[in-house]
């Protein structure tokens, strides 16, 4: 399955991989994942925000008093069951899309795992008790329409279909034209796959490198940092670069320069995060002084007051030097999501009698936002021996992607029992 | 003709203009320009840099001795003498391009004004004994292909033909490729453009304000400062932006913040100009650390060894950052102009009796590339209430404006005597 999916959507010039949500490569991905999801036999659902999730219905006899007329002589797979409501289902899976230039393992790790942890549950001659399904989530890094987790945040609710009428994307294409070219039909909001989700296990490539120094090939998550995506307009004066002099400019490249290096030292001695990846001038030519500047902020911190802190901060340091530099600043929060501590109860059964280390992350992910919904959840995290993710660098061994898998079935055999 | 031009590759949101060379835009503008050099008899001759002189010939009587088998009976314009080699050609003009979101003075002011002192001229009855030569050259911002004053470049040998065929625009068009979807059909080099031009006049919009201050509509330029531009690339490692911790990064967005201001302060100390108006970073994502941010510097001084020294300051102080970031940084000069002394004796021979001022500029110019060729050049500037420039805030008052017509058909009309 990995060798299917290793030349899709990738560089041959940086190594990494170019899978935007309803993109060419990304669809050729989610493709490939319902020719796998058919090749087992499995139901396959999905719903009007690009969401999929693909079922393994229960056995016949383990719920033959319910449904004993209707399943009797069905299919090992349940076939049979293919347009019924599913219940209870325990659902495990990740995302397909990428980041700009991102590593192979973030996101397909998980979706591949799931597969493959039902191959081995099948192998082991495991007859679940309830659904087990394997989800693919759309847009989860929020690298295209710049909310992160849109799929499942669409799917909960915790983003309105109203807000998610409005993305656009860098080329101004708004998020329903982007699905509907790529064959989804949009019926955006809370659907019916919600209901089916009684519980959801993510596997996922570690972010950093917890798992390397407790020497674990695979660890569980405990919570997930609050994160923010705040958007800063600064605004200055186009002028000539050669005939200007320095004093008599407004150079909202001044302002922005600063609020860079300001975000970096605050979160630093915070033990934070502060980040400008991205950064757009008008009209960026070299012979001008900018008229605007406009850059993305991404943070996170341990708290959610801890979180609030830190932008203030960076606001209030970089309005200091606007006035200084007589240009304009705007702040707008895009996205910011709360703390999310997974179900204790979940991830203490998940551990139980295993040495697997608890740990926390710092990445927003699908579990994050079903977990905020209600919706028991726990991540399994697979050691990356680089630590780096969202690069071509991110990485993780084959023996430690077979264990993280053989971790996933017995998570899922335990749930689904 | 102003009006004829105001609407052409103005963008309705900013009122600035883009017209981008080789681009829609600016060959409408030089249709139009073509148009005009017809309507008034003009000989008009292109070269495959895509610049261009329309010729008004002089009068048959001037020259009688000398072409007399051929002129005899010929009209004023001396249509007659097509495709005859053109010497001693006293030449004004400038050019059609404009940075991305910039004003409508700069350059085609030039263009307009040599057109209306042509019709001035004729109004007022005057027969050159010289043939004056209205020019627009190609690309003389840079702002395409990254090369300012590409075309009189070209033309006078200062870029050779295989430097301009590694010209690629932002999204990798190649020049000539460029040019021949513009329907020129690129030759490049030196042509024979350049030996019809004796002396040179450029008028053009101040880009700064020194004649408010001297409260003169007109003025006469002494020198340009030396210039240059310099890529620099900042290059670290791309990685998560939540899970990677602040110690743990190479992020070369922080050295790029550092350098941005390091230039600032040392241009301000020195009184001299430093800015970064454009920046690209990769993956240019909100949730990754860049694994890359290129910016380019641009650079002016009163002197040629004033501006080394302030490049290579910047270029030191950016390189400690770098060292502290775990970033590495390389800087590629990709233009460079000496400074430019305009033709003393042309100079004082046009401000002769005048009370026009002689001030420096800062700014580039095609006058400068034929002066350092070895073309006596000079230029006019007109008042700019604003001062701004590349940038739609760029300013010109109408009386002015003939104010500079008046004073370019007077100096026509001295050197074509």
């Amino acid at each position: 399955m990995w060798r299917d999916l290793a030349p899709v959507g990738r560089s041959a010039a940086s190594g990494g991989y170019f899978r935007q949500p309803f993109g060419s490569a990304e669809r050729e991905c989610q493709a490939w994942f319902l020719e796998q999801c058919a090749a087992r036999d499995l139901d396959v659902r999905t719903d009007g925000n690009g969401n999929t999730v693909a079922w393994w219905h229960p056995h016949p006899a383990a719920f033959s008093i319910v449904h004993e007329d209707r399943v009797a002589g069905s299919a090992d797979q349940g076939s049979d069951l293919r347009g019924l409501s599913v219940e209870g289902g325990v659902v495990t899976g990740s995302h397909l899309d990428s980041v700009l230039d991102g590593g192979a393992y973030d996101g397909p790790l998980g979706v591949v795992s799931a597969l493959a942890a039902v191959d081995l549950l099948r192998e082991r001659g495991i007859r679940p008790g309830r659904p087990i399904g394997v989800a693919t989530f759309a847009e989860e890094e929020g690298s295209r329409f710049g909310l992160a987790c849109l799929g499942s945040r669409l799917l909960t609710g915790a983003t309105t279909p109203e807000q998610a009428r409005e993305l656009r994307d860098r080329d101004g294409v708004p998020l329903l034209d982007a699905m509907a070219g790529a064959g989804v039909e949009p019926d955006l909001g809370r659907s019916s796959l919600l209901d089916g989700i009684d519980c959801f296990v993510e596997l996922h490539v570690e972010q950093g490198r917890d798992l390397v120094h407790r020497d674990a090939p695979v660890g569980v998550a405990s919570e997930i940092w609050p994160h923010g995506r705040y958007r800063f307009d600064f605004t200055g004066e186009a002028n000539h670069a050669g005939s200007t002099r320095m004093e008599d400019r407004h150079d909202p490249m001044l302002t922005y320069a600063t609020t860079v290096l300001t975000a970096n030292e605050q979160a630093r001695v915070l033990g934070q995060r502060a980040t400008f990846g991205r950064v757009e001038a008008v009209p960026n030519g070299t012979n001008a002084v900018p008229s605007r500047v406009t850059a993305w902020l991404d943070a996170r911190a341990e708290t959610d007051a801890a979180l609030a802190d830190l932008v203030a901060g960076i606001d209030r340091l970089a309005r200091e030097r606007a006035d200084r530099d007589g240009t304009g600043l705007a702040v707008t929060a895009e996205s910011v999501s709360g703390a999310v501590g997974f179900a204790p109860d979940l991830a203490e059964r998940i551990v139980a009698g295993r040495d697997w280390p608890v740990i926390p992350t710092q990445a927003g992910h699908d579990a994050g936002v079903l977990s905020a919904a209600g919706i028991p959840s726990a991540m399994l995290f697979v050691r990356n021996p680089t630590g780096v993710s969202h690069s071509p660098a991110e990485s993780a061994g084959v023996e430690d992607c077979l264990a993280g898998v053989e971790a996933l079935a017995d998570v899922l055999a335990g749930l689904a029992r």
